[in-house]
């Protein structure tokens, strides 16, 4: 997200006057952030984080660590960020409590060891919790914007996530006002000014993907305002790889599958407004619909990546609704050189909205997302490694699949060179439960649960989902399940349900010797 | 839902005079139930389901079955019904597939030694799914009423559940007349016809829980109509029990919960809408709030259980809306005997509403719901004995517990006279997953797991939710998963994870021996 501008005009981005005394450098404002403060960060998946007082106050919590004392803060987000945030900080023990969602290697290592706390909640329960006072006091707001209008309004970045609640919650707002941005991002965001806590709360009037029913800009009392840092940084660099062909083969089984759902009068001709995770089978369904018949596609979905430019630029997707920009280097530099024409196809909202059960059921979303495992009665793991390690957390998926007109889920069918089997006996942590679930897709297939109990999920989901390599043992693992001497809706072996996880552990594979 | 009328004027409750022609015994209308056809019927928390064509059906089918021929039917209901009902055709094998839920011990028997299909799914999904066209197509709808109006409307009987979509969706309607049903009933019920197929849905506007924003009546074309039975029946008998010493603690560990979250400011004085699950812990937390000094109260929630009519009538309670009445034969009387108090304090709505995430979400819902276990780290299972045996079904917990303000699960920490404890390791099934239960409580005492990570909430869950006979086991499992040496944010031990479930179908026990 930035322009290739090397240097800019000091203060030219902060129109309001009244606000220039605040202009300080990034240690000064680091300074302001104190020892056990919980503090809200903007940044949605690489996008939008503030980029130089989280280093800042890593170089101050190392050295007053350092000089022995302990110095930790407890750090919320929208999202994933960047090494310049997450891995920073973690880097140094500086944060006590970590939430929503990270994917920062440094950071996942910490709270694998137990040495940094970290709470993987939905997206869109993380602001409502903050306002009902579940998730304790929120003290400070850091928050990258793209410029401060004259009458002290903030103008967003590259992402929303939380932070209309974050700058609402706390009670000092420490802006980074990014030169690097291009300016014409101002009136692509939409933040609704309409929550409440219940018994206030009202119906959202939402109705169309491409709706607008907030204001472009943050409100913020200016004296809130305790700092601003000027800075001139881009984004986390976000890769797009072209998709390979276990991508692609999972994309055509989705594919094949919009067309049969047409054909049988289930889904509208133009589908229904797309959500898609992040990751590379997004990008070759993306792909797919590029080369495809539908027209008029929607989006509704919580980032922006590559492949979506390119398809409202085919004109096959009419309108993008997200919380968050995700582009490459050159995605960005499409979306910049032509943002006169993405303008009005592009809506970034506060995640609240992105994500929230009322409008993902109304708007009926087609939820794809994909996940780390899933067992043959069609629970799904998204977050945990081998049952005890957190990968990156559930982010959005749970707030999409539970309220879709259909979840998907998608990931290849082995892992490791085959030592790891993506269907399991039972998945070793629980994400989404077999209610929630209703297609799963590897290369090798597409499974559809809708309307099945778990007997016949598992036949559906070892015939069309399993690797070749393992379906002899999943089958044998089910056929003795159910000829048990139990009461068995849900065939299991208990002493065998983890077995798999517990030999890739012992012996390096999840294959049985023969 | 009676009068004590034991006899009736015939066809005085079918005022539509067109409609006489169509009257006949039950048997006759269970001949026009094809085989292999699926069967919208009414009925919810043993309460307004048909209460003799499946009796009649069952008869028949044992005739044909008899003969050699196989006969089965889907059967789709709003919930659990009662012995004339599901325990009837499961008794003969009638039935292919059942959902929603069901809590029929015959039902149960045939579901767990594989002999009939059952698929368990979130009540709030059932309704939109028929309409997506996911579950196949409806055939028939045989539904209880009160009794059939001029313009042929038809008067809702004592559950609402998802007869308006089974009438709406089905090819043919069957009805049961029931004049045991005071007409009183007439008024008290709430359809709404704004529900839509994505992309035509607009928002539910529902703001206050006792608020009516559909019709008193089903509507239904005349010529849909191929049957009328008249019935003159109870009710399935529910048992209204006292609350004893271990329900009592934990409603009076809620009780106070709630008296702590007012004094702090996040909870409103007269609460939010309350939620409250079937069961001894429930009436517990009624008598509880009977007692207390809560005013103003109001209830959002499935079913009216005897104890709500004692809040109303001691004014504590506003008003209730539900889906249901399930009320013991003393609370039946009471109910007919003061229905002209009662009829503008109570809502019966369709079950799509009564569950909607929109509308739970909106309204902040406390949520109260029992469960069959819950693990250390706050996962909880609500529908499986020992990992593989279908107890009822997941019902509305899943809609509540996801969108509420609060979530709330409930046991006694230890059953089979302490040979089972509530508390495990890890849940042999998972229903309501980590991201979504808050507050977890036993007679031992309330863990509050809000803003915790996992091994802080599996701290607090043992120390203050396990039974003492199972504390010392309980630690032990956690710090031994805590010190491995592998990625520990949620500690486990992949081959004892689930041995506390195996050894008690090894041993009779989930103790270990010293």
């Amino acid at each position: 997200m930035t322009t290739s501008n090397d240097s800019f005009e000091s203060l030219s981005r902060i129109r309001c006057k009244q606000l220039h005394s605040k202009v300080m450098s990034a240690e000064k404002a680091a300074e302001l952030i104190p020892a056990g403060s919980t503090v809200g960060m903007s940044g949605f998946t690489g996008s939008g984080y503030p980029k130089r007082i989280p280093a800042a106050l890593a170089k101050r919590i190392r050295e007053i660590n350092d000089s022995g004392t302990k110095f930790k803060i407890n750090v919320w987000t929208g999202a994933s960020t960047a090494p310049e945030l997450d891995g920073v900080l973690a880097e140094v023990d500086g944060i006590n409590m970590r939430l929503p969602y990270q994917s920062d290697p440094v950071c996942r290592q910490k709270i694998n060891s137990g040495e940094m706390a970290y709470m993987d909640i939905h997206l869109s329960h993380v602001a409502q919790q903050a306002w009902f006072g579940f998730l304790g006091k929120l003290n400070i707001a850091v928050i990258e914007v793209s410029a401060i209008n004259e009458d002290g309004t903030l103008v967003p970045a590259g992402s929303v996530g939380n932070n209309k609640t974050w700058i609402d919650q706390a009670d000092h707002v420490i802006l980074e006002v990014n030169y690097a941005l291009t300016e014409k991002l101002d009136g692509m965001h939409d933040i609704y000014y309409g929550t409440a806590i219940p018994p206030h709360r009202k119906p959202i009037m939402l109705t169309e993907p491409d709706q607008r029913i907030g204001v472009p800009h943050y409100v913020c009392p200016k004296e809130k305002i305790i700092g601003i840092v000027e800075t001139n940084d881009y984004d986390r660099v976000n890769k797009f790889s072209e998709p390979n062909d276990v991508a692609k083969a999972i994309a055509n089984h989705i594919l094949k599958f919009f067309d049969d759902e047409v054909a049988k009068g289930r889904f509208p001709k133009n589908l229904l407004p797309l959500q898609s995770g992040v990751g590379d089978v997004s990008n070759a369904v993306i792909a797919g619909l590029q080369h495809g018949h539908f027209e008029n596609l929607t989006s509704y979905t919580e980032v922006i990546q590559d492949g979506m430019l390119q398809l409202i630029k085919s004109g096959k997707l009419s309108s993008v609704s997200a919380t968050a920009l995700s582009l490459s280097p050159e995605g960005l530099k499409e979306f910049n050189d032509n943002i006169d024409f993405y303008r009005d196809k592009i809506i970034l909202r506060t995640q609240e909205i992105s994500n929230h059960p009322e409008l993902i059921r109304r708007l009926g979303i087609i939820a794809i997302n994909g996940m780390i495992e899933a067992d043959i009665y069609g629970n799904v793991n998204s977050t945990h490694i081998m049952g005890s390690g957190m990968m990156n957390g559930i982010g959005g998926s749970g707030d999409f699949t539970r309220n879709s007109f259909v979840s998907i889920f998608v990931r290849p069918s082995i892992a490791k060179d085959g030592a790891i089997s993506a269907i399991v006996p039972m998945v070793s942590h629980h994400d989404h439960t077999e209610h929630d679930t209703q297609i799963i897709v590897t290369e090798q297939g597409l499974a559809d649960l809708r309307g099945l109990n778990p007997s016949q999920r598992a036949e559906q989901i070892i015939e069309k989902c399993a690797h070749p390599d393992y379906k002899a043992q999943l089958w044998d693992y089910f056929n003795r399940a159910k000829a048990q001497n139990r009461p068995r809706h849900t065939p299991h072996i208990l002493s065998e349900a983890l077995s798999w996880h517990d030999n890739y552990e012992k012996t390096g594979t999840m294959k049985k010797e023969d």
